[in-house]
């Protein structure tokens, strides 16, 4: 297939088009990877990441190619390989690669792909699951900006639940983190839009192609985020949201955001197979509590209680889950840093910290945590003992009342 | 003054009808100590812990005693009782000990004193700062009965936050559990009530003695529990509330419960203190989220935020943190006994748990647990892997749903 490929000359000018580079071979043949296997697709990801896109599609699709691939390999291996080809072969026709790189080009798609500079290296953390290429309609250069936070949460959400996603988006936003969301009702269109309401950045990751516009209802938003945030999605253009699709997108939401926080969700929503995968890749999960009496907050309790989730009720501390990825020295009326007000704000006056518990809290690096430390413990603000450092009682009102 | 006091027939026979028995002169000096200390006095404490609490009161206000206790004692020691000496003996007068006695009579309250059957042994946990004696009208059997929920929160509640305290202890009440609380306004009122609304059994702990009714709008909520729960108090007859004894009442709170819950809490909440008490003595500590925009749930999130508290959204799950104190197998409508649920309620289908994490979640023995996985494996309900026991998909809806 790799031959009749490469032979096109139309298939290898929109290549160059989708993405410029000397790649030209591992271009075209991720994308036909892309086309002939569902998202996560963890068998063509082993061939893919030990043969090369190019090889491991000869091996998979190619008329004349072996069964096993070259030095042996397990039953296991040799069985999950002949199931493989049982579900790629159907679907590799060139035909249906010309179609994926002209409906691309048609949306003015770009191409990412591994070793590209616009690559995230999060989703290395998939491993075998990780995608062959991303299409990314508008700003590639989001998908490597950081911090980039995951706010999902349920399509039917409440009042109160769209109301804290608009406060958080907007807050991290504002600051200059990326909102990375699905597009869907709810929870996610309320976060995609509190970002680009403070003309903040945004990436929607679909399940279908990038030029479907899904759900319908999202179109003029969907239209918005191609323009001013990045639009992505693993299938190529044409394709349709599937019930695989959308749970093998949530792997991606989890993997491209430095951490993840669930706003609202019922006890069965799908934004706990987001959580799960951000909590299985070692991504920091936030969940934000709600009345115990709503439904729609029952899965965020949930993932307190059962996902060891971090309760999260204000931006600062989204924020605080994922550290220190961008330290900035802002002045605060009081002519303090903002670093002051963090560290003041990790701890407290009961509990003792670690250096560097207050840098994980803060998300302040540990050097900045101990500069902040020794000028509040000049002023008296906060001291240490043998248990580490907390406040003193007078900065912050004690938790020690009577009722 | 210990002669004083036994030389006095009128202390004794009050002594005796207060607490009958043979430790006559361990009561009174417990009552004399009761009038001198304030709650929670560790001097005090330490002093009775090591002499008895009548050679103590020799020692601490005697005219003839030594300074310094037999044996001698480090300059910290001593320092420490020479101050204890200077507050405790401005008070040391056999009429105020006589008041006492007089006003606990008046109310037929009844004196518990360590080593009483209704002495709670949990008490011990607090050290020095043990109460030496307790104070009670009404049952003194339900100091000891068991399990003991201790629900507590902001006076200035919600009215979710009532809700939910009414919920919450209406139904451990129903099931058998002590409702213990602090008898205030708001949440306290509330948890009190819904007991006393199921016929179930509660305790208010005072900060004042039990002869007053304290906040008066509470009197004939007071006097309910005087009749059929129990009025318990560290202080005398007499005593008025203050601020330090709403503190050193808190840790009593703390103390009796098996597991404490704050139902509702604003961020500088006195109820803090009693979750703080509860975490240093080693009791599970529940707290109820809310909605995040309400300052009514910001103390209950703190204290899932920096206390790591369990974040309780039902009475199941407060059973979860106390445990299996008190299992009963019942039945339900399916034929199942309720272990079964409890067992599944504990499982999820992403989660891996240990037999003893399940026991823990569900309340039940871990022996009662391994019968009771076994016949749910049977029955293809839950599964183990390496990882540990989980449900089967099927059994409960999967949290992978597209969303």
């Amino acid at each position: 297939m790799m031959d009749v490929l490469l032979a096109d000359s139309e298939i290898l000018a929109f290549a160059r088009t989708l993405h410029p580079g000397d790649e030209l071979a591992d271009c075209v043949a991720r994308v036909a990877w892309s086309v002939i296997a569902e998202p996560g697709d963890a068998v063509a990801g082993s061939l893919i990441e030990s043969l090369g896109a190019a090889d491991a599609l000869s091996l998979a699709v190619g008329d004349s190619s072996p069964l096993l691939p070259p030095g042996g390999a397990s039953a296991t291996a040799t069985r999950a390989l002949v199931d493989g080809r049982a579900r790629w072969r159907p679907r590799a026709d060139p035909r249906a690669v010309m179609a994926a790189l002209r409906g691309a080009v048609a949306v003015r798609a770009q191409l990412v792909i591994p070793g590209d500079a616009a690559w995230p290296r999060g989703l290395t953390d998939l491993g075998p699951h990780a995608p062959s290429v991303l299409w990314v309609r508008g700003r590639v250069e989001l998908l490597v900006r950081e911090p980039r936070v995951s706010i999902v949460g349920a399509r039917a959400c409440s009042g109160y639940g769209e109301h804290v996603a608009t406060e958080l988006a907007g807050d991290l936003a504002a600051a200059g983190a990326v909102i990375v969301s699905g597009g869907a009702y709810g929870i996610d269109g309320a976060a995609h839009r509190a970002a680009l309401g403070v003309q903040g950045a945004t990436i929607a990751i679909l399940a279908g192609g990038v030029d479907r516009a899904y759900p319908a209802g999202h179109q003029s938003l969907l239209r918005q985020i191609a323009e001013r945030g990045a639009l992505v999605s693993e299938p190529p253009c044409g394709t349709a949201p599937t019930k695989w699709r959308f749970l093998a997108r949530n792997r991606l939401i989890a993997a491209l955001g430095h951490a993840t926080v669930v706003v609202e969700a019922g006890w069965r929503s799908g934004s706990l197979n987001t959580a799960g995968h951000a909590a299985s890749l070692g991504r920091p999960l936030g969940a934000v509590p709600g009345a115990v009496t709503s439904a729609s907050s029952a899965g965020c309790h949930r993932l307190l209680r059962e996902y060891d989730a971090h309760c999260v009720t204000s931006a600062q501390e989204v924020r605080e889950l994922y550290g220190a990825i961008h330290e900035s020295v802002e002045e605060d009326g009081s002519g303090r840093d903002s670093s002051h007000s963090r560290v003041l704000d990790a701890l407290g006056t009961r509990t003792r910290l670690s250096l560097d518990e207050v840098a994980r809290r803060s998300g302040l690096s540990p050097d900045r945590v101990r500069a902040v430390l020794g000028l509040l413990h000049l002023e008296g603000d906060v001291a240490r003992d043998d248990g580490g450092w907390h406040r003193q009682r007078p900065a912050r009102a004690s938790v020690s009342r009577a009722r």
